[in-house]
């Protein structure tokens, strides 16, 4: 293999990579937010679901693309395989949360059903407020460690702009916000000591941050 | 209607809502055990997963089955197309992670990419030991509630008797266990803490437990 081929070869693999990395991401968190959907009976979290299923579904095709033009070798293409069943495994998940919002086009008298099962899970889904006494105000998803730090993750929030979904870190809570969660009860109940200030948050750059 | 026939209805409809919940939980579980069957080269916990996908897929059928048998109304089956399609999606990605654990045919030095991939996510895969030092030690999954106190899953775990996969709540934990996690790498670095008795353990029972 000479030189060129060889820095072909390694950008398509750090595409591919990166492509791969981002569909496993929203394949794991597109499922929570099809579940949050029919829990708030919310067509525009629907409508990002869809959003989200579409984009996973351009990123295969593009991982697909990347790959058929750059293997060379029986190698390559054995490792390639790998890869592309995983593209197709989030895109299996991706499919299955479509699946799952289509149940919006019912109407919500008629699936009292489903938000029971969704409350008798072990991951259940459920939203709390920030209040102006909690020390989450003020500070990123991020800083905050919300998930290390109570088992729960934001899948959405609402703050004075409208709804986010699928919050990056560096999203910062305020006072007022209304954030939903996927997690366990038990983490859900200290989430709540913490967003109504009853409990002062412990800042994981303190407590335990990597040596 | 009359009694009889009510009866049978809500009889019915307790049995799919079990099964649905059992589905739900189990579609999320098999996932990360699928993606840590590949980050660990292990053929047991493959096999776990394609258990669970077996057993995912009977479900379908028993609710199938109960549905077709029970629904007397429109209105039921309204109701019930909702619950198919949830149980459908869950079998759906009870399958993604059947194609993800069929990677493991592929030899392990053929498939560096995909612990790559892992390793990148936002929720990656990982392990720890319990020190004797550890709170940890002595107590059930439950008690600790794992979850909510780091955010990391315990997905398995191996003690002197072997390996558990997805342990249930009453598992309990000893100095000497290993145990996989899925969670954010924050997370984990609260976990590791906990795990070696570097942090001792805030127990939710004293410090969050709902009131």
């Amino acid at each position: 293999m000479n030189d060129d081929e060889h820095s072909d070869s390694s950008r398509m693999e750090a595409t591919v990579r990166e492509l791969l990395t981002e569909m496993k991401d929203a394949s794991e968190t597109i499922v929570d937010l099809a579940y949050a959907s029919l829990m708030y009976n919310s067509k525009d979290m629907a409508e990002k679901v869809e959003e989200m299923d579409r984009d996973i579904d351009d990123m295969k095709f593009a991982i697909r693309t990347k790959i058929l033009m750059a293997v060379r070798t029986k190698e390559d293409a054995r490792e390639m395989t790998g890869v592309l069943q995983v593209a197709s495994a989030a895109d299996r998940i991706s499919e299955a949360a479509g699946e799952i919002v289509k149940l919006l086009n019912v109407p919500k008298e008629e699936r009292p059903f489903i938000n029971d099962i969704i409350n008798e899970s072990d991951e259940k889904i459920m939203m709390t407020r920030i209040s102006p006494r909690s020390d989450m105000a003020g500070n990123t998803i991020d800083q905050l460690a919300v998930e290390a730090s109570t088992g729960t993750k934001i899948i959405a929030m609402k703050n004075r702009y409208g709804w986010i979904y699928n919050p990056d870190g560096d999203v910062k809570l305020r006072a007022g916000d209304d954030i939903i969660v996927n997690g366990s009860q038990d983490g859900f109940n200290r989430l709540k000591k913490f967003a109504s200030g009853e409990l002062p948050w412990e800042f994981p750059e303190m407590e335990f941050a990597e040596d």
